[in-house]
């Protein structure tokens, strides 16, 4: 079935054809466009618009094509795309008749039903490696509670932590992405079905019968909105560009923990690579290649909104261009969240380096300087600079924080509040040990293992709860 | 009070405290940070952990500066931020015990409870505007009902539609952007006060009261999280972008129809503007400028994520360099809804010019094929090829649609089908006529004036209870 | 030849295996690689570093590959990259003894060298069809010299020029594009081979010999540079985005003008699609496609710079996602230049409507007010302002620029200036006058026929030159 | 002088008119819009086109406004453009005649006049900047040709190199950055006036004259090209982006090897911060924040390049928009370089540390299996895969490379061909020796002190040829 036959009389060149055509990325909405047809099919017989013997023939040809696979069509560059092709094959099978099911539809409103379809699923299979993924970072978790690393600001060491603690700032920002899709979710899930090319029809469809046969929630309310626009599709790559952002930020402390400075963790045998040439290496190329196609994934998301800017109303050939990225933009996401998941969850933690790393270069400073406020009542500016003048001498005589007690403290107090604070040695160490740290961070989000326990418990509940409304 | 004095010997290089100092963007948290240390002094007394009499000195003083405004601050670059630059005010005014102030409390935690305080009142004027502009367009939508215009694809002249309906297009992408908002604004109002610089503080802190005393909704559950997250940013500025795409999408239409080749509006004079020239110009320029600034908004966003890809946990300065961004987006979001809202509601319509580019070029085309298919029980395919081949005839003979009869259509209908369709010449005129047309598309989401009615009703409903919720 | 077999104990895991697998992009460099290889190998042997035999032995067995084509490989994820897949195939044919081939050799300094090699022939791909574009672009300007059209600024008419001279403007932005690349030509065109994988060889291998045996016209001068950037993929993609920018130009003319509206040309069939609905359609897919797709170039380019920011050298695996980025961006680029010349080169073009455009609303008003600055020696700006003033008269009136005479003009003059202008209707009309005014415009760069010729020549020139110097 | 007094009867809505107005960037061209308004009236008068008088009163006018400064011109929104402005301060001066001035100019021209005369200055600037920093790197290389380091792949350590060897590395990617700004600058370096609104002029104007005046190396050959292209903007914050990002390498280096893990250098103080409630605190705030611009250029080239996608010609307000991008990148770019080699030159490098890292975790391995296929003629996979067994073996048993012996060796020869291989322990020793290592990699392009001699030579040389040419 020729549709070029009527007003134009040329074939389109085939460079042309190749340069236009949708064929090669139209196999992810091919189950998406049986379903469509069959329920348009089935709403035009119920309502008598067609007839109920000819939809029952156009309907039995569709199911035989989903069983036997898109294999069974034929994707040669001049059929245009997968809509075309689909019809062509019914029409082989039962003749002219099948240019009945196409009553009061257009490809205009059909792909972006196709689009929705297909993505509905495609969300609810991210949401789903979002919450697996949470699960095992919990898992993780649970097992470092008494872990002590140190954290970084800057990539300086800040203050002493837990892994556990660490691990839960993961799962926080991995449930706000799983959040957001949830939101993008029921912006996808209406249903533009019965918009035709811009305008609806003159027939006397039936929306809401079509809506509830495709599982929407509800039918688009402006068939000119519902064929031009494909904010549905830049908010899901923002969606997707947002999660891989969070695993690039993973993935950079992979590649820092595994390097021979850091030495605190060792990636598995079977997530490295090594090299051609030196054979000492083991390399962190899993990790790297995740962060990298972090800007695959921002670059999808240029992408389709720099083809939206400014597009008029309503159904622009430029639309076609944005479901790649989209297809792209899911694939790159889904493969990264499996991967890093899966890489994460089989390191070696070395818990002594870890230690080593919080006890040996001041990162329990701050509570020094909280712990003369608290004992002595100055302001914490006046024992910041103690502190901080402290530390410096240190250094400058090779000292390390074991070496700290009442009367160097004092001797840099006499300097800056010209008396000293005269507190006790045991004080002073436990201040500076790392365990008796961490447990004294005791406020809700804190690392002392009582809160992080209670943040398990809730992230627990939470997964359980979200995945049985993914069923 | 310099926090440098202690650890580090030297004052910071001129240039590099010009190069990272955040004081030319910080004037948008100066109330939320006297506001957010307001309530955390609060707190601080009301638990024990300050002296009240300090705690209420503090707040006094603070209270003042919120009333003299930002200018009665030292703002020199060497100061770094907004918040020395009020530590040192306050300690000017009652000296050192303005240090107590920040117990428990560091830049970190601050300056990103500081950033959603402000965020979340700057969304709501967004939200505001989008739903001022909603009503401005279902008023005039209201008035256009019955004014024909012809709808597009590909730009070329598609089916016949009304300037209600397509007016109500842009409503529902507003109405999609105003809801994606919605949502954004619920993760940004969770408060990180009280995560510290990273891991909280081993102070007995209240959460629970700063969050009430700042009106979050709730507290971020993970200190790390916490001040190491900037997606609330991301997405806010996503969000923007969308409205802008969708207002671009407006303004591109406004300067098609405002060309003389279309005809179709005229801008008012007071959002125009001429050459220095050519004395004949009334060009668009507010609607080219609202163009191009989308491409603005996306370049924040892209700014925004390369910033964000492959940073580790926990700080790190390079998130001073997002906030700039945000400001910048919603500074150029506000302006273009509220401009391009105010142009379109100025221009004049030509209702003739609407009807005659309507009837003018077969756009009418489709609902004869339909008629045909209605009529005579032939496939829509079949319908569709006779259509096409009699249209391409009437060009090449240089008829309009208006000189369609039933011979002329029986002729390309022998050619094809091999048989003349015998349609009446009333049949065949009252599918070509526009307003007809227009009212036959009776199904929900169409044009038809009882169908756009409908959808207007529904609209204003909406406009109120949203209206009510923002306050 | 498993690399694995020394460092790591295990095999890499097949879902990572796949997520870091190059190997669907490679055959990009298959040639390349051949070559580089051979020319390695042939210089190992020349410097006596390898066997002369050895080297013959391995080289046959290179060249047998260059011949049987890829499909020879064994392209199974596991063997990571094109690198090892070849050199897999020679062990197969010669035994362990290919190993020699990789002496004083690394895959990091290989890929670089294939990039740069197979980059170079694309590049003067495109660079061909560039000029090619150029000189239709200038056969079809020599056609319509005396073509009148409107020359639109903010779309609105602004004054009259030919077709012949916007053609050529497009020309003059392709010429740019030409030249950017062969500038980036000359930075592709530097030797990486023999960095090893970061800082050479202790083997004395000779640099030269193989920066002349691979046609590169100088090797790069640090190892540790030469293997870790990646500035001239970037660069390149830069160059073709600036491409696309230029041809969306084009087809946003091709679209507005094809258009009901403009009417101004009109596509061949072979460029053109239909509706499946609207069976009266004519749409320009092809130029909405290219538009679209000049997106897609943007984003290949921000994926570019968004991996390379903040890499710290030397190689990181990283760098590969680079790759599938320009090979795309390549891909896009080429087809997109061929198709819009193929495309513009076959539209019929409407001369009638191109003048009627350029009469009736007021494109020659400049020169009116010119001609009373020239006649009347009164500043611009006051014959601006009179001229003005006339055309709203005449458009209140529903007059048109011809019955433009002294009569009208004096009425407004007295308004303005308080006397009349005193014009010759001839010199009036003779300024209103289309034809006449763009032969008067006869200034270096401007549309009189005169200046167009002199300009055709010219480029006529620099194709011949150019196209000489690319062979 | 209004320019809306005559075809629009109403003035510009007030926010619309701050909506629009370019006054709060166009202070960048305010000295080139002087000039180029002195030029064109200098060669008005010169061709006889207006009274010598007239050009000598507009001219001292304007060389007195030069002398003033912008302070002197009234930049209310509502006066559009400092083009405006500055015709209204000479009008102010001389009356109506200043109008004269604009004769056969229009603002098209001379804003792309202006924005490419300013844009040269700059581009020098940068340009110079860049040399600067290359000579201090050259300098410090100097300094360092035997200061051992480890060089690193995948953040792995790969081989042992010099910190001049790396130094180096940086030069070269900054002398293509130069290379690439010079090559932009020939594309600036040309003269769109005398393009007037898009089609020139009727004025017999003299472009060669201005071009000369001007100081342009040409004049733009296409009028409707000069007034609408922008991609010498594009093309220049390209060129920045691409400096940043190899920057922002740099500064990833920086935060890396001052972090407490890495050690290898520390930064001055005068370029480091501290923190308000962590007293040990030494963060490389400069460095961050440099890498965070580097994604604000790139939004930079992302806003410019979006906004021209698909713009048709010629001038369209939205040209206006890409302005600011460019200001803003040059600034950003500019500040960056600067501090970054000034942060860079003022580092302490712990030449210690550098070694013990170079030493202890078999960065040399590669010569060793370097080593066996010299002295044993056995293919480099299979010695790279004894190496790499021999490593594992070491770590396992807890050795380090110094530990390598003859012995060790053989075992896992003997495991792996078999065979023992009886190399002399001095032979290894040596091979593993770091700085031996660095020696006898004396190709050209390596970090052999001899060839990084040679480098610093030719960099020498080149940095004074430069320096010449921009004088």
């Amino acid at each position: 079935m020729n549709i070029r036959g009527g007003r134009l009389q040329k074939k389109m060149d085939e460079e042309a054809a190749k340069f236009t055509s949708s064929l090669k990325f139209d196999h992810h909405i091919f189950h998406a466009d049986i379903k469509c047809n069959i329920a348009h099919t089935r709403m035009l017989a119920q309502e008598g618009i067609i007839d109920k013997k000819t939809a029952h023939r156009i309907i039995k040809v569709l199911e035989e094509l989903e069983k036997e696979g898109i294999e069974a069509l034929d994707l040669d560059p001049s059929v245009e795309d997968i809509h075309m092709a689909i019809e062509e094959y019914v029409t082989e099978k039962i003749g002219e008749e099948a240019g009945f099911m196409h009553t009061g539809k257009s490809r205009n409103d059909q792909v972006a039903t196709d689009l929705r379809l297909a993505l509905k699923e495609k969300i609810r299979e991210i949401q789903k490696e979002l919450l697996h993924f949470i699960k095992v970072l919990v898992k993780m978790a649970e097992d470092h509670k008494e872990t002590i690393i140190v954290g970084y600001t800057h990539l300086q060491h800040a203050q002493v932590t837990t892994l556990a603690h660490h691990l839960l700032a993961y799962t926080h920002a991995l449930k706000r992405d799983y959040e957001r899709l949830k939101d993008t979710y029921r912006r996808v899930d209406v249903n533009p079905l019965g918009s035709g090319a811009l305008t609806t029809t003159s027939f006397p469809i039936n929306r809401k019968l079509t809506t509830r046969l495709l599982g929407f929630s509800d039918y688009m309310e402006n068939s000119m909105d519902a064929v031009s626009s494909r904010d549905f599709i830049a908010e899901t790559i923002f969606d997707l560009s947002m999660i891989a952002t969070n695993l690039s930020r993973i993935c950079e402390e992979i590649i820092l923990w595994s390097s021979y400075e850091f030495h605190l963790i060792e990636l598995a045998d079977e997530f490295s690579s090594t090299s051609s040439i030196m054979p000492q290496k083991k390399n962190p190329d899993v990790a790297e290649i995740a962060r990298a196609r972090t800007a695959n994934l921002y670059s999808n998301l240029m992408g389709v909104l720099g083809i939206l800017k400014g597009l008029p109303y309503t159904y622009n050939r430029d639309l076609q261009e944005i479901t790649p990225h989209l297809w792209d933009a899911m694939r790159t996401c889904y493969d990264m969240i499996r991967i890093v998941r899966r890489m994460l969850s089989t390191v070696k933690i070395d818990k002594k380096r870890g230690f080593e790393l919080a006890v040996s270069n001041f990162a329990t400073a701050t509570d020094l300087a909280d712990t003369i406020v608290k004992e002595k009542k100055i302001p914490f500016r006046t024992a910041h600079q103690i502190v901080g003048r402290l530390i410096n001498n240190l250094i400058s005589e090779g000292l390390s924080p074991l070496d700290v007690d009442s009367n160097l403290l004092d001797k840099v107090s006499m300097e800056i509040i010209g008396e000293k604070l005269g507190l006790d040695d045991d004080i002073i160490k436990r201040a500076l040990d790392p365990r008796e740290n961490v447990k004294m961070r005791n406020v809700p989000g804190g690392p002392s293992p009582r809160m992080v326990d209670a943040s398990i418990k809730r992230l627990r509940t939470y997964i359980k709860e979200e995945l049985k409304s993914l069923h």
